[in-house]
């Protein structure tokens, strides 16, 4: 038995946004956008499901959702029908999951579907089920939940050990804003200046409102196929999955991996074995959809991903190095801060955007992309997941 | 690149019961069982968890529990570190995940973990749980949810067009529960007879007290890795995962996919699909573990993984035929019945019991049980989960 190269078939999503509609309502969309990318593959030839979401039984009321979910969209998995949860990287491990999935023969057509409605007026409901997703036995009595305090801290640890500025931080939300311009299916579709960002309220110092991606409700769904199967069906250019890393090194805050909290030694240890196993380096990738769930998380990342040098994540960003002509292109349909975080739909929302650049047929297009790759982090920063995606698949 | 194979090679579990532990407790205990299976394996060889659990963000208030349930049982994974939930099979869709991560090459050595604290002094949490794991657009509102009333029309329906008696349903809860006795690791050890059974406090007619799983805390380990690092590590026969199956045809009961509820064709397919997949037939099964949530649901089941006729499953089982000596010993180590039901620490229970099986280390032995299998049902009978297990690998 030969092992099976696993490609990205499909992809589509839901408008991301504060939306007056149910998890359901926003899988229908996201699954109808997925399947209309490609005519040609049919709700039957889909035998296996994996369904991202944190907050579906805490928000929604449906406990073990997969079989609702694969029911509403029109399917009938005999392979896998399963929820995976991994808060803001549920989406990403679905996609890695699958990939096993496929690679090793075990299922031959699979939809990762990621969904959140996170948006509820009562505001309670929201706050709770951040606390609750930190270190409940220590974190999150210490009110250390995911936003956006924990990460204040990260940035005054980066400002001052690495001299980064205020200025540096708002370049990302610009640069990433820019990008989100022409995206109609994400969050904002509005542009931003360095002062706009600096002069906006402060959240938790020094990171302000546009520092901070929104809360927002939307779902994604991406479909990964055999080799085989892809060349049936998809008339277009193949994209590969090759491989990535899911690395967890601790849960609780105090026991920081790094040696201060601008440093990320989970993050770059997801790195190293992600291209180990892709066979790729950081030189390789011609695109990359990072987690700017903060501005400061955005520049740490291009550091630990080795984009630029422990430290100049700064001004990286303000040299312009995310853009179309600069060193690397990054978050090229708005990321996070524009296009929002609904939590299991984002590492989905990443793997569609890396897949048409490299099809050539993004809104921002990177010039003849090969290799791309996502990466996500989870929680108060306890996990680091990355995806690479390949023109050809690994030797 | 040649095709891996993927082995169980540790395995263990916590006392089942009504336990004043947190779900944290359990799975250390879990956990350092399941290493103890293995001292030559330490956690650093560890790369992957899958943290099986349905309840723990209501019940325990830990949403993205897996890099917790990590960092408290020593991993440090690399690979993958996600939970996943189907309800009732969580555990088991964690070791077909894993195995299709190992079989492709993404991780050596996985962790399946699962645990699940049910019982509350809060009835009304546990009440409203179950609800919500039924369709809750549909199903939920009029009352449908798994315990017990939807599985006593089942059983009326099978009564009725096949003349399974009371007697026979009994039966089920006897065999399991005998079985059950040696195991101490189960939530009960004691023997019934059929009068006592049919004695009992009636839940839902015919269903009485002990024709129904208890609500059971606990927690439960086992470790896959592919036969090279199997065999470094291992000095027991080698076990093989072989495939599985997990098939969701419809998530309401208004949409039932069979003629009437004591047919069941989305296990059927499931137990097709798995047979397929794994190059057997329900002839080479030595021993089974299957999903006794109630006695009906396992006459059922014998039918529907092809060990009796339809429709003989009750004949089949008040004549012995799952007892040692008889034609396919099944729930070995007392099933759901005798060891409870903590959903996602079930599919693993299951797992470890048939690799003891295999490997001649079983407290009820099946002499020379070469070939075995696991099935969990999920939800209000929605999904098939079926994985299959060899002492030599699919050819």
């Amino acid at each position: 038995m030969s092992k099976v190269n696993a490609c990205v078939i499909a992809g589509g999503q839901c408008k991301f946004g504060v939306r007056e509609a149910s998890y359901i309502d926003m899988v229908q969309e996201a699954s109808k956008a997925c399947l209309d990318d490609l005519p040609d593959l049919k709700p039957r030839d889909i035998d296996g499901l994996l369904f991202a979401s944190t907050y579906v039984g805490r928000n929604s009321c449906q406990v073990n959702p997969a079989p609702v979910v694969a029911e509403r969209v029109g399917l009938k998995p005999t392979s896998i029908c399963t929820r995976v949860d991994v808060l803001c990287a549920g989406g990403s491990s679905g996609i890695l999951l699958a990939q096993g999935l496929v690679q090793s023969g075990m299922a031959e057509v699979v939809m990762v579907l990621g969904s959140e409605k996170l948006y509820t007026p009562e505001r309670w409901q929201i706050q709770y089920g951040e606390i609750a997703a930190s270190d409940h036995d220590w974190d999150a009595p210490q009110g250390i939940g995911p936003p956006p305090l924990w990460f204040a801290m990260q940035a005054k640890d980066h400002m001052k050990h690495y001299g980064t500025t205020r200025e540096q931080l708002a370049a990302v939300s610009v640069a990433n804003y820019k990008y989100g311009f022409n995206n109609p299916k994400g969050h904002f579709q509005n542009e931003l200046t360095i002062e706009e960002v600096i002069e906006a309220k402060e959240i938790a110092a020094p990171l302000g409102l546009f520092d901070c991606c929104p809360l927002t409700d939307g779902a994604a769904a991406i479909i990964i196929a055999s080799e085989e199967r892809a060349k049936d069906l998809s008339g277009r250019p193949l994209v590969y999955l090759r491989g990535g890393a899911q690395v967890s090194l601790h849960s609780v805050t105090a026991n920081w991996p790094g040696k201060h909290l601008g440093d990320w030694p989970h993050m770059k240890l997801a790195a190293e074995k992600a291209f180990e196993r892709a066979k790729l380096s950081p030189e390789d990738i011609d695109v990359a959809q990072v987690h700017d769930c903060f501005s400061i998380s955005q520049i740490i990342e291009l550091e630990e991903l080795g984009f630029c040098k422990k430290g100049e994540g700064g001004p990286f960003m303000a040299s312009g190095q995310t853009n179309l002509d600069g060193k690397i292109p990054v978050n090229t349909d708005g990321g996070l801060l524009s296009c929002g975080h609904p939590l299991g739909a984002t590492g989905i929302r990443q793997g569609i955007e890396v897949v048409k650049q490299l099809q050539g047929r993004a809104a921002n297009q990177v010039k003849g992309a090969r290799f791309g790759l996502t990466h996500n982090l989870s929680g108060v920063n306890v996990e680091h997941t990355i995806v690479t995606y390949g023109r050809e698949p690994k030797k």
